[in-house]
Parts: structure tokens; sequence; C-alpha cells
């Protein structure tokens, strides 16, 4: 029996933070047809929005440093604001949005991150078996579009979960049922060969070519991460990673892509 | 066939703002044997982060006034903050909540409210059929709890709406489905037939009683609206109001109840 083919989608900061763009890609995304899954952070908000109340933002590694008031803070922000404002917009457009966090059916259950050189607070590593794939199934067999903020949950607590993270393990968990693609939406058009030359993108990679490419030294350091990132996926059963620009999503939900497409 | 019992239940903001009655309750209504929903507001919550934000809340008539700032606001608390702080409570106590606004699956839609003598804002009025019951059907059937913070949606904005309302409403749509009872929790026993007896509970209350107690001015004015709100939903399909205590919410859940029990 052929499977069904399910999108998994993660929005970029610099989009929320652009309403112009950010409507554009709702349209967009709405527009994308099959199953789909939308992911979200918020973190440029939230530290607005945390600058008023008087919570700091401290970053350890590029990672938020998690305390009470700040748990509290991206739970209002990401959780209540960003997602309710992401679910409203996409209803409107006719996209059958539900906004959920990890806690919301227990849909991605996490641990609190064990304290080793650093106490990241209330910060949430996912467990193995951690996604609640019959809950999503039924949501997504019955139309409704699952809108994640990246929020997990333990022991009664919310936590903090990086976005692209929650991206690729709800890609793996899903892999299980669906054909996969895993869309990461940035700001760039794709992977390029030459970071000061937009149109430089490298459209397809595979782990053989991957290699060719590092043995090459023709990939920026910041990018590395991502295409590792990529093949862990797809290491573990999504079939398809695609690195590319928001604008570019209808394109990159298609057969002939715009950025970069990663497969086996 | 007979029909399946569905409680939806209004928990009070008293209850919200004090942790230990908030945990007692939230293991009560982990303890509630068969389908329910869970209804809150938040707005003294609401009201705190607003001070420290700059955000002032304006009241007419006991309404919030929901200026654009305050919609976010109650956004962010209602639907973020006190949603996932209640989910991931009750995800813990092993209740499989899942927390919801009307805008999430277009849950309950609504009609921002026209400016007559007072323009409310971001104020929602529910439009009739506005509550998706399909999808609460799945939802409910699968095991999976939905917790609704007060807010509906319109043409892509959040709206505020009453959490009393709001489970009038769900109560309501889903009696068509369901046997429903809808229990209000707050801070009192019931209907008291001596306000400064917590004993005086009123126990029963049918529409002739209801008259009777009238004709005999037996009823603080404050709980008229609370009857009257309780028999415009019978009217509406809604088998049996109780109104009660937070602490008596197993008790009257069962046959024996402690509240005042309302019904044709």
């Amino acid at each position: 029996m052929a499977r069904e083919q399910l999108y998994v989608i993660k929005i970029g900061g610099n989009v929320l933070d652009h309403p112009a763009l950010l409507e554009s890609f709702l349209r967009d995304f709405t527009a994308v047809r099959g199953n789909k899954i939308l992911i979200h952070g918020g973190g440029k908000i939230a530290t607005r929005i945390g600058d008023k109340l008087g919570i700091v933002s401290n970053y350890v590694k590029g990672r938020r440093i998690t305390d009470a008031d700040t748990i509290d803070l991206v739970t209002m922000v990401y959780g209540g604001l960003v997602n309710k404002q992401l679910v409203a917009k996409l209803q409107h457009l006719g996209c059958p949005a539900i906004g959920m966090t990890g806690a919301d059916g227990n849909s991605i259950n996490a641990v609190r991150r064990p304290v080793k050189d650093v106490d990241f607070g209330f910060v949430g590593d996912i467990v193995p078996e951690g996604v609640n794939v019959p809950l999503l199934k039924v949501l997504i067999s019955t139309n409704t579009v699952p809108v994640f903020a990246a929020l997990t949950h333990s022991e009664g607590s919310m936590l903090n979960t990086n976005a692209d993270t929650i991206a690729s393990t709800l890609a793996i968990a899903l892999s299980h049922e669906y054909d996969v693609r895993l869309i990461f939406c940035f700001e760039k058009k794709g992977v390029l060969k030459d970071v000061n030359d937009e149109e430089s993108v490298i459209t397809h990679v595979t782990e053989e070519r991957y290699k060719e490419l590092l043995h090459e030294n023709a990939l920026a350091d910041g990018i590395l991460p991502k295409i590792e990132n990529a093949f862990a996926a797809i290491r573990q059963g999504v079939k398809e990673v695609l690195i590319g620009h928001a604008d570019d999503l209808l394109q990159n939900t298609g057969k002939s892509t715009a950025g970069t497409l990663i497969t086996q």
C-alpha cells in the first residue's frame, strides 16, 4: 500500500518577525496540498516582551538559559501569543490549523536536561518514543494541521526545546507512518557553494556527495550542523530533508525543488 | 441507543489563583470518570502581567475592554501561560489533556462584537453553530480531554470571550451528541438560601421551583444571572447544570450532588 506524503515544515524566526513575509508564507503554507505540520519558535518576540517584564535572556552556546521566569515567558509567547496568532491567521486563510505544544495530548514527551557543565534550567530533551504518533495521525487524518510551538513538557512542567530539534523529532517519529519531507525554511535559498552568491545553491546532496563537498572544503561552517542533522533524520527514516528559503515553500513542496534537497 | 455522558466543567478564577486549591481541583478533575471538558479564564493573572507590561485593564459592566495590547496580553496569558500550565499538570496527573482556544481547529467561531454604546474591542460573540462538534467528538472519543482557554477568533484575529459563555455554548452544542452536565465551580457550595449560611444550599432547582423562589424573594441578586443562564442552557438541550464549590467536584459529578442541581 502506497504511503501518504507528509510535509514537516519548520519556519524560521526571521519570517515570524516580518508581517509581510509571514503573511506571504502563511498563504503559501495554506496552499501546500496534502498532509502537513508547522513548527515555530519565537525567540526574538520573547526577548522583546521579556525585556519589558524585566526578564533577562541569557544564552550559553546559542541556547537560552531557561529559569523559572523564562519558562513562563516562553510558554506565554511561543505557546500563547505566537502560536494562537499563527493559528487564527491560518484558519482565516482556510487552513484547518490546531495549535499544540508537546504537553497537549502528551504529543512530545521530554525529560528536563541533566545538569553537566551548564544548568540550562527548564530545557527539555525529547525522550525516545516520546512522540504521540497515534494522536497526530488522528489529527492529520481528520484534515487538521498541527502547528507546534517549540515547547515540550515533563513531570508537570513546561520545557523549552529547540524548534529545529522538535521538527526533526516529529519528522522521524512520523516517518514510520508517512513518507516525510522535512523542510527547514530560512532566509537563504539553500546550501550555498559560495556564501556570497545567493544563486550558488547546491540542489542535491547525498551522503556520497556530502563527503565530496567536505573533501573539497566547499561548505561554510555554519551550514554543517544543519546538514549533519539532516542526515541524522534520514538515517532514522525521514525520506527527504529540504533546506530552503521561506519564499520558495510552494516550489520546495513540489517535484522540482528550488532549495537543497538532501536524501540518502 | 443510550447516549454517553459528558461533563463540561468551568473552573473559576479564584481556584486558578491558589496553587493548593488548584492542585487539589486538578487531582479531582483527573479522577472524574468519563467524558469531560475543562474551561478556564485567567483574568487576575492577566491583570498582574499587564500591570508589569504597562497595559492597563479597563472594565465596563464587568467586562474587560480588549484593545490591541490587551488581546495580545490575554492571548499570551489565557492561551499560553495558564492553559499550558494546566495541561502540563493534568498530563502529569494522568489526565490526557489537550489545550485549546476557539481558534484551534476552528473549535469556536465568533464575530467581533458590534459597537453600540461601548466598543469592547477584540471581544468575540460566538456565532450560532459556531462550535466544531465533529472535531470535539473525535478528540473526546480518542480519550483526549479538551482544556479551553476563554478565547475565540474571527477573521484572523483572536478574540476575548467570557469563560462562562464558552462553557454554556460548548455544553449546548455538545448536547446534540451527549447527555451534558454543565458544572460551574466557584467559591461557594451552591445557590444559598441565606448568603451568610454556607450550609443553606438549595439542592435542586426546577423552572417551577425557581418561580417559587423568585416569588418568595429567596435568592440573592448576584446569583440570578447564573440561574437564568443555567435555564437558557437547559432550554437549548443541556440536561443538567450544577453550580457548586470547586472542592466538591467529585461529588458533583456523581448522583448525590453537594451543590445546586438545575434541571427542567
